[in-house]
């Protein structure tokens, strides 16, 4: 990912990716389908976790709250600083492909999270609304924390947007 | 469109389309930057329309009442019959580079409904989970009303999802 960083996503070269990290052209092609998805390699691992804890949550958790306590989770499984998530965010903001990529993750999480509410009972269209909630709500907290520098950890960030969600569809 | 729904979108050239519609090719491409804009000629439109409705909205609605006053109102660009939005739909459904340019063009949408929020007075964070909430009120009730055959006009499923994103706010 320094690569990235240093040169631009387009002039870096998979051989290039493969000689900094010590590896053959071959052996990075079984750990990843293109030189994309080295910047989307924690994405499975994220949408396993969301997955589980939500289907994990009290029978009598609200869908909001089952939705919340999984999102609130993620800060585990995501990297320890928000500096190396920001540096990651720049590369991607600077190049359409990636940017492309960045959204079907998304998308895709918001499916598994869609799926995990009907699990839990919900019917199709009330699940779907909740997870694209759930969507926004991590987002939201996703950009706060890696934006602001006040060292507040993912989760408050996580609590403070649902906190927003609730006042906004309570006025007016 | 419907050589797209005949013969798939990647089978279908610029050259066959622009016969279909009575064009030479360097007419279409004065039109369209390229083939995948055919489904996309509409989004220039709605976007605009959202910002004015939402930026003309009463100074005292609440930010969520002004997003939703936008969206019910996009019942207006968007096709008459479902049926139209529909057959789209699954053209996009079936192509991994429309999905990637329907999703662009939604996190278009949903920035332009941000940026509009910011100028009607609202903090940034606050005017990016708002714009993320109206963009999961728009996805579930186009969503519904593409696939729902009651005769509900947009306008009706736009309501009724605000309607669950605050009942689902407001539980637990």
């Amino acid at each position: 990912m320094a690569l990235y960083g240093e040169r631009g996503f387009e002039n870096t070269t998979v051989a290039e990716i493969a000689e900094r990290a010590g590896l053959t052209e071959r052996t990075f092609f079984r750990h990843f389908a293109d030189k994309r998805e080295v910047l989307f390699a924690g994405s499975n691992e994220l949408q396993e976790r969301l997955v589980s804890t939500v289907a994990g949550a009290p029978a009598d958790a609200s869908p909001l709250d089952a939705v919340a306590a999984g999102i609130e989770d993620l800060g585990d499984v995501l990297p320890d600083r928000p500096e190396t998530s920001r540096a990651r965010q720049a590369i991607i903001a600077a190049s359409a492909e990636l940017q492309e990529r960045e959204l079907i993750k998304l998308a895709s999480l918001s499916a598994a999270l869609a799926a995990t509410l009907r699990e839990r009972g919900l019917s199709a269209p009330a699940a779907s609304l909740t997870a694209e909630i759930g969507m926004a709500v991590f987002r939201t907290a996703f950009e706060r924390w890696i934006d602001e520098t006040d060292g507040r950890d993912f989760a408050e960030h996580v609590r403070e947007a649902l906190g927003e969600v609730r006042a906004l569809a309570a006025s007016g």
